[in-house]
């Protein structure tokens, strides 16, 4: 495998929701929780936790009810008509069809992990601080190794039983669910909004002129899957 | 330079508080922005936006009221006594030492970037997934193209101010302050818990035999600056 360029692999991971039957190794889970553990927390406090759940007999249990509720919330997004695809080969007529492969078959992931968060303040917009950037790194950390992720809140419809299942303490908040493994097939560029919308200079929606994408970047507008 | 594999970068990315007179350029600026906003967002909706303060007439302003608030903040925390040195060579003091520099210098560090979220659902600790991901690439983007950086809350003690000099709308959180430029002087090893404290196997606090870090990887316990 050739060893991808740090630059390269912010600019080019993106989430994978298929994946092989390939099994992600032990060896494989202890790099990227090395990795994804290296990220920056307030005072270096470290109140991030992974729980890693593969085939054990609590994870066979949270496996049924984070399947559950991958399908509870894609059934709301679909129901609200969030997505409209204009042709079939359209990117949203493919993530369409990436979701409910992922949502189908949710249950017998290679790997699922839940980024836990220790409480140690009041609820606030920026308590993530101490946790996502560490969901960040364990994303980054998968491709690293060729594997690929994705992160969801699928653990929200049926939060109170899976933290009975995983015996999560009421100080803990789960902060997202991510699933792991080898990707299967190939993988579209990462779209974003040009970033002329998403970056201001001196001051809120202040232009800033040198913030031009590369040449050939292909853009997304409104919100996808 | 040479190229930092992604592996590499995650492992080693660090907080830099110590920065050359050397400017921070457009072209890396751009890049920086670019990269950043590869991260993912839930549904992509993409709410992150990034205001960045160089030296700009608002920038101005609003790098005195953020230095005022670096200020308050490693005030309350001198005066808790969070931190305490063994001795003066110790990581603690270190730290100390490189914090009170960063302080001190703030209003004068090459660039600051405010990155926000544009809210669009009720508070919650999940909240800060559509934007802390983001806060990292850009982390690790400084660090692809040998810059530095660090997040800090240090908004936070005049928020009220710095939304009024910057024009920042009430629905918009500053989720961080990140400072960014050329690293000065040689920079440590990233020190975290040994992956025994933070990797959980099936369910919360079940041991993961494989979790083991690395040889030769150096660890820290409690909070740090």
């Amino acid at each position: 495998m050739v060893e991808l360029s740090l630059a390269e692999g912010i600019a080019t991971t993106r989430s994978i929701r298929r994946y092989t039957d390939q099994a992600v190794t032990e060896s494989q889970l202890a790099t990227m929780m090395f990795l994804a553990s290296r990220a920056p927390s307030g005072s270096n406090r470290q109140p991030f936790r992974f729980v890693v759940l593969r085939d054990g007999p609590s994870a066979v249990k949270a496996r049924g009810l984070l399947a559950d509720g991958a399908s509870e919330l894609w059934s709301q997004k679909s129901a609200r008509g969030d997505f409209t695809a204009t042709t079939k080969s359209s990117p949203t007529a493919r993530m369409i069809a990436s979701m409910e492969h992922y949502v189908d078959s949710f249950a017998s992931v290679p790997v699922i992990v839940l980024p836990c968060l220790v409480r140690y303040r009041e609820a606030s917009p920026s308590e993530g601080a101490s946790v996502y950037p560490a969901v960040q790194k364990l994303l980054l950390a998968a491709r690293s190794l060729g594997l690929g992720g994705a992160m969801t809140m699928f653990h929200q419809p049926r939060e109170i039983e899976i933290r009975q299942a995983l015996n999560i303490p009421d100080n803990v908040a789960i902060a997202a669910t991510v699933t792991l493994g080898h990707p299967e097939g190939q993988h579209g560029p990462v779209r974003r909004r040009p970033l002329s919308e998403l970056v201001y200079e001196d001051r809120w929606q202040g232009s800033a002129e040198w913030a031009v994408d590369p040449s050939g970047t292909r853009f997304t507008g409104g919100p996808q899957g």
